[in-house]
């Protein structure tokens, strides 16, 4: 009894010895393309050989070209790919592009995609592959060898590393390692040899949970149950290390302001510039806010003229010390050492740093003042603004992406625009009422 | 004949179903220990444990923590971790301490590490294993799984997916998949069912060739050869990944001026000041030369003081513009989209981007501008100086990681700050220089 649509898709290459070599180079020749021809060459390619090559592709461009695609191509392309990668790229397509695809897509194929598409794609259900081999425990070791033989070909596609043991309504009591079958003798129940009470993780486990799963556990796939305690899917180590490199890839470009998904230079010069527009613009009107403040003072700019000089360093300055701290605390909170309530934790052990780098770059920025003015006083206006807003901005950066999470903002988009808008504000404050205050101070030597 | 050292590594769990609910927990309460208490945690934890507990750390804590412990006992939980994590960590190491422990480790283990040490981290030598499972073709399937029958516990370490099949002299002549040898005849010569002329790396592929490598086929792991043509070792699918996933999320953190390692908040205050500001430091003296320009201008600044206002919002502005493209360019970097000579076809990509993002940025701040201060030639000054300033940070932002790779320097350290301290240099300049050629019709109106 097997488990799983009978179905053909990629069989592990038997290894041709330069086509590792050329592998990359043909992505990367095909990304240059312009996405007409792309869509040519796709739709040229036999449908095994063009899902090969667009598992390759960032997922954005996969979606792109399958839209564009015939849905007789695209339906093709995607029965060749896992369950729970057709479940992903359908989720990204429009509704109606989706809805067509899988029309002509094998409908076997099509169930299953559409049965993980009902999860997050972050969660165990999202992440799991359908494709899965089971056995009730009565088998022999033998059974289960005939089968495998019989099957051979087929399996080779689902990265069989375990086979399950199941009892009546698809409950799981066991699993069955390759090696282990391989050191039994054939007569003996799977039953007796399988490992009994397997971990496995509910299909609403997190991306998180499975993360530490896998770093606690050297497993290569673990099974996944569902409310009704039935083996539903298998995750595989690998779609959790790709779900998470791809996440901290793209954190990482959100903090540089590249909203709306991930940009390649072969996308047309109009996308390019709207996703890389949309951060820009809002952009501008943060930093008209933020420089409003240096429109109130003018007056006091106007006597102490020197001080325009230190406005555009005291607002880089703080912005770095305080992205400095958004990047600690989002890097505590990926890997699970933070919780998203400890913000006064973080605020406290921020606040500590803060005095301390605060007061050592003040002291330096206030001594160059000094030094190039000539006037003692507007190195204390400048050195005490910077020390005190640099206190502010790490405490701020550093409780910021727990307090966002907290607040189900996504804290890698959010946290740089917030920070710096506010340590601007108060930057130029604090430099532009110290001023005013010690007034008589900066313009009579000056 | 097997060809590695007999010794007992971890042994994959049999299940204790909430054991992997408390892993992460267990991790977080130790990383919130300060150093002192973790040495002394770990110190009395028997070696398996501690080796289990520490290679969930991130790996600079790993090397601090083992560099404190006594030198057996550091030992001790080394000889527990596959040999290419022991040569990691003892690399990372103080050259003495490396070798007072590698002198108490079990022979076999340090000899293997210290093979490994020779080889750069990111290449396939020093992120294979030299534990590995290797037969003669002569043997017949039944003596290889005699052997691993007689051997099991030992290879469970070896995360054994595949057996190597070699010639005299070490020379790799095929693979056996354990799903091969379940399905095969006990007469079968091994010769016979393996896989013929496998694919392998060279021990100096790096670790762009093994992600393009592990991309192209479903392996979970490669054969290493040496110079010689001798099987060496095996590098892992997850292995290639980790280093990976660690690399981009390092240079995240580069990215955003942690330098000097990564920063947990359990470290000593005084530790994390002083990682935090080397770059802090090194920032305020770009900053001053950057902002210089502003000193040279002072009168026309003064007669039209309305400018002050905008200086920081080009920087800013400017700033965000050519980080953007810096994030693509190291985008397509790490996934070999685009190569280090290629500076002129970047290049040109990023100018017709950056004219039409410069144009409408420029014409916002512009409109701004006038609507604000009632002058429409200030709306001239600064909106043409962001325009061009804008053209001149993308096609620099998107071009510095290429030139900065070709010359050898780490991109995700030295783009940002070389980028920034340019684009405001110019950015200043181009509005107090515009600003100065219109002063009578900037004053006049104002």
């Amino acid at each position: 009894m097997t488990d799983h649509p009978p179905n053909q898709k990629e069989v592990e290459s038997t290894g041709v010895a330069d086509q590792s070599r050329s592998a990359g180079d043909i992505v990367r020749a095909f990304l240059r393309l312009d996405i007409y021809d792309q869509v040519r060459q796709l739709q040229a390619l036999p449908a095994p050989d063009a899902a090969d090559l667009i598992k390759q592709l960032p997922r954005e461009q996969t979606v792109e070209l399958l839209q564009r695609l015939s849905r007789a191509a695209a339906a093709a392309i995607l029965n060749e790919r896992p369950s729970n990668e057709q479940a992903d790229l359908l989720g990204d397509m429009d509704r109606e592009a989706a809805r067509a695809i899988l029309a002509v897509m094998d409908p076997r194929e099509a169930e299953n995609a559409l049965a993980l598409g009902r999860y997050p794609d972050d969660v165990a259900g999202g992440l799991m592959a359908r494709e899965f081999v089971a056995y009730p425990q009565s088998y022999s070791v033998g059974q289960v060898v005939e089968d495998l033989r019989f099957h051979a070909t087929e399996y080779r596609d689902f990265q069989v590393q375990y086979a399950y043991v199941i009892a009546p309504e698809k409950k799981l009591v066991g699993v069955l390692r390759l090696r282990d079958l391989l050191l039994a003798d054939r007569e003996v129940r799977i039953g007796d040899i399988m490992i009994r009470d397997p971990l496995a993780v509910s299909d609403s486990a997190t991306l998180e949970e499975l993360r530490a799963f896998f770093e606690w556990h050297r497993f290569l796939a673990v099974p996944v149950i569902n409310a009704a305690g039935e083996l539903v899917g298998v995750v595989q180590r690998t779609a959790v290390e790709e779900a998470l490199s791809g996440r901290g890839e793209s954190d990482y470009r959100k903090a540089q302001g590249i909203i709306g998904g991930e940009e390649l230079r072969t996308m047309p010069v109009w996308t390019r510039t709207a996703r890389r527009l949309t951060w820009l613009v809002a952009n501008i009107a943060l930093n008209l806010l933020a420089a409003s403040v240096i429109s109130w003072h003018e007056e006091t700019l106007v006597a102490v003229i020197a001080l325009a000089m230190f406005l555009p360093i005291i607002s880089d300055m703080t912005g770095c010390a305080g992205n400095q701290a958004v990047a600690v605390s989002m890097r505590e909170l990926a890997l699970g050492l933070v919780r998203p309530q400890e913000v006064l934790r973080v605020c406290l052990q921020e606040a500590g740093l803060g005095i301390i780098n605060g007061a050592l770059l003040g002291v330096l920025l206030g001594l160059a003042a000094w030094a190039w003015k000539g006037n003692p006083y507007l190195g204390v206006v400048v050195g005490a603004a910077l020390a005190i807003n640099t206190l502010l901005a790490v405490t701020l950066g550093g409780s910021l992406p727990l307090l966002l999470k907290r607040w189900r903002f996504d804290p890698a988009l959010a946290s740089g625009p917030i920070l710096t808008t506010i340590t601007d504000l108060f930057g130029f404050l604090l430099v532009l009422q110290f001023a005013q205050g010690l007034l008589p101070w900066l313009t009579r030597i000056h």
